[in-house]
């Protein structure tokens, strides 16, 4: 008798793991639920679609030679019975069988063989009044997304509110106010955007672009309310009122395991369903996958949850795979990702250095600036990455980039993303083998030069400055501890000196040796130059001379300007 | 007393050695000599500065803060002597001296506690008569590229011919051709462009995408003679006389090991400079880098040789680590490399399949074609990646790629180039975790896909046909033989069915199950679709039907057109 496989849920792991499975076993019968009426829909396009780069939703949910993903297409394709409208509501683990329920409410048991259970996520709402008002989404589905695009295209929605800035929440953001030129605001209960990804420094430099943007952001606020009559008017944080007529709740997501609760399958503490490399759940017949599992974190080793469409993806393979007798693994996540904030990505793998920190790491997070491509070549885009590294052993923890969307960024995080399973130290990122040619990186890569200044660091050569500390000197520097020495040539430090004559002084690097007594002892040095690169060599000489008290602005000038800091001039 | 470190060229290796030693060691001499009055320049930046990418020879021997790096720079910024004009005549290591001739002919001996060698190649011309007439150039220092530029510019070149079609013979087809429109042809040796580095697959659609710009190529030719009366006219191969009025030889190049030869230091037998992974020379007191040194290949673990600027500097900052105490270790390389072909890029890293086979690995070369990001995405392209693997071990030997410049298959390639060193079998490459969002990848990324791809090609489930054989196939339709069988939607099909009714059958791949009766049995049936998705699944399904002798063809219909298959319509 052919083999029975039943999949509940049917948006990304499940159908990738069902027809998998068919295509390496003909003759079996796979089933795929869903209680949605739309399946098999990539959910990471819903905020292109509202934005209006993505025409029609049907077009998330058709293959790339365009046939949309319905029951149909899984019947004469992939050989698959696909059941939409169809809620699972009981697993049967002894009698193996599932009870669906239809769209009619006629219910009936499903014999499996196999089950695999990917059920994805339910947005975290905030406990707070009003959030029943109209006009408040998540964008937790497809009907969320079509019911927004409606809204925004009827050009009755002038105000919105994003609540949360994180993946969803700046997607969103950027949606609204780029293409429907909506004033849209966002409010995050973290001190800054993207909270645990990336660090401050990052974050300042996206955000600062997000703002350029039309976007406004509300920082280190809590929404204590929704108000308005009948749909939302209002949003209320602890600090102030904000008018909106659509509000987009992108506060968290929390793992649907009720059904494999109540089934008795083993779940972790905080919810999600427990898996194995094999992804097979603690009963050896059930397996589990996508936004609903805990998979490992292969940084710290400890379980991790890592929601995106690409490890659904990969995790349905691998579950079709075994299902079929085969033993594919999946050995877990570095926690890699990429967001585009208008014209520009901000994009990491491993832990950023708050994070890091949390986790018992000495870690500390490495700033470089520099061109992703030769210096002599036209096109080319400055970019900002950071390395965070443990102090004792030298590992590499993490790396996070902010450059534009077509720059050089994405693929040196990507880089170092695909070697943080094999736990490399510092060295391996002073090494590392990009390909090289001029239109495509440098002969010093950013991505060796960051390695190399991470070892400097290491090794108490080099003494950075990060942004915030930089922007806390120089809140207080008319209390005249630091002086402001500027490598640069005198013709970009000229300005700065005039306007600050107290505080700024120029002496470029290829002068420190003749002038090095023009440099004021007791002082703390603050040396800075375009990228880090001669404030790194100035504070060597300096070293030399005896000024042990200096710090070299890691990510420049342009770090500076990148991420906000205008010195007081009209910049 | 203060240590004296000398070092013999100063391009790339030189001088990064020696101002990565200063800085850890600013009480020391360094002296760096150079037999060429320019000295560390950007030689790879040379076609970029050819085309007028690049205005003027000066940026190319600037930093990125625009000074360029002259006797003063290295004097006032880095600390260094620089001896631009000063040959070193020979290294006496008994006395530990470098015996040096100057400018003005004078000679005197240099005193060394530590010597860096880093003289890197010279071009290895044809023993073909005519090499003496004027306007042939190798391109193989800044004094031709002026010369070259200069004759360019005045317009009166209507005619080159490059030599060779690797990455320099390349990179000047496409600058003369380009900026300059001068008519560019390119003799090759071998029958492909860029042997050794990519599959033939590949090469075709770089060439044919150079020809759509306007470069010919001659390939399997041999060029016998250069005529001309005092400066060249005709370029004689064994099949063609072609006029010219600039040659560019692009043969190879070969090391300037004479000098470490003569002192007696360890050269392999074919003429390399031996070094350990500390970068020393069998006198540890001897250190030496960049193209004249050889290295170890990572991925077959024998000695290779890997001309890059982005090598050179990587190992003199492990020679000056090491200089001053240090133990840092430069283990090899994958060759990893990246050539830009006008608007599209060719890259890769590791073996190509054909030298993966030279080298005794039962190899094979699997190759998918997919859109670098979300398909529904509105920007995108399709990019073609092909991985080699072993069959045995089901070890990842190389990847290469080609796609648009702006695409992301340099991404892709980078990602694996990283791994590479780690010896990873074909699953790391199924699971390997690019950070993922619409606009930048896909769920089931390309890299991931091509993973799959020899997995299910490993497991004897998926056979795939390659380009050539394709085109072998299509030229033998007549036999009556095999049957190309489209499994893309009618649409598409039609017009080949229409045009072909004997040999090309339209059955969509959601209508191949009812119409199974059609297909034609004691055939070789070859399947396509537009990117090798569809017609993989028809594979599996006719299998099941009793159809064993078939074959996929993994680039589909895009990669086809995209190396210049027009099946005979005006495409």
């Amino acid at each position: 008798m052919s083999e029975n496989i039943v999949i509940i849920g049917a948006v990304a792991v499940g159908p990738k793991a069902g027809c998998r499975f068919k295509r390496l076993r003909q003759d079996a019968n796979v089933t795929l639920i869903d209680q949605d009426e739309m399946i098999s829909y990539g959910g990471c396009g819903i905020p292109y679609f509202i934005s209006g780069d993505v025409s029609d939703e049907s077009e998330l949910r058709s293959t790339s030679f365009h046939m949309v993903r319905d029951e149909r297409f899984f019947q004469d394709d992939k050989g698959v019975t696909a059941l939409p409208g169809t809620k699972a509501v009981k697993v049967d683990r002894k009698n193996k069988t599932v009870r669906v329920q239809s769209r009619d409410g006629g219910e009936k048991d499903l014999a499996y063989d196999k089950l695999v259970i990917g059920v994805g996520t339910k947005p975290k709402g905030l406990n707070i009044p009003g959030t029943s008002l109209k006009n408040i989404f998540c964008v937790s589905n497809l009907h969320d997304a079509i019911q927004i695009k409606e809204m925004v295209t009827s050009g009755k929605i002038e105000k919105a509110v994003v609540i949360g800035a994180g993946f969803i929440g700046l997607e969103m953001a950027e949606a609204l106010a780029d293409m429907w030129q909506i004033e849209t605001s966002v409010v995050e209960y973290c001190d800054q955007i993207m909270p645990g990804f990336v660090s401050k420094n990052l974050s300042r430099m996206a955000q600062r672009h997000m703002e350029e943007n039309g976007v406004s952001f509300y920082l280190g606020e809590s929404v204590e309310a929704i108000e308005g009559k009948d749909s939302v008017e209002r949003v209320k944080t602890n600090k102030r009122s904000l008018s909106a007529d659509l509000v987009i709740m992108a506060v968290g997501i929390a793992p649907n395991t009720a059904l494999a609760k109540d089934a008795g399958i083993e779940i972790s503490p905080n919810g999600f369903i427990v898996v194995n490399d094999q992804m097979q759940t603690s009963d050896p017949d059930i397996y589990a996958g996508g936004d609903c599992v805990q998979i490992s974190n292969l940084i710290t080793g400890k379980p991790g949850f890592f929601p995106l469409g690409s490890m659904a993806n990969r995790q349905g393979r691998v579950i079709g795979t075994n299902m079929a007798g085969g033993n594919a693994t999946f050995k877990g996540a570095v926690g890699s990702f990429v967001v585009k904030t208008f014209d520009m990505g901000l994009a990491g793998a491993g832990l950023s250095v708050e994070t890091a920190l949390k986790e018992g790491f000495d870690a500390v997070g490495i700033q470089v600036s520099q061109f992703d491509r030769a210096h002599f070549y036209p096109e080319k885009e400055i970019i900002y990455l950071e390395l965070v590294v443990d102090r004792k052993t030298r590992r590499v923890l993490g790396i996070q980039g902010f450059g534009a969307e077509s720059s050089g960024m994405f693929t040196r995080i990507n880089a170092v993303a695909s070697i943080l399973q094999y736990h490399p130290t510092v060295d391996a990122i002073s090494n590392l083998e990009l390909a090289y040619s001029p239109p495509f990186a440098s002969a010093m890569d950013i991505i060796n030069a960051l390695g190399n200044a991470a070892e400097n660091f290491l090794d108490g050569r080099y003494m950075p400055m990060e942004l915030d500390e930089f922007e806390q000197c120089w809140q207080e520097k008319d209390k005249g501890d630091c002086l402001f020495l500027d490598c640069r040539a005198y013709a970009d430090a000229r300005v700065f000196e005039e306007m600050y004559p107290e505080i700024w002084k120029s002496i470029p690097h290829n002068e420190l040796e003749q002038r090095i007594d023009e440099v004021p002892k007791g002082k703390r040095l603050v040396l800075i130059c375009n990228t880090g690169v001669r404030s790194y060599e100035a504070q060597i000489n300096l070293r030399t001379h005896g000024f042990e008290d200096t710090a070299s602005v890691g990510a420049g000038v342009a770090g500076l300007k990148q991420s906000g800091m205008d010195f007081g001039m009209d910049t």
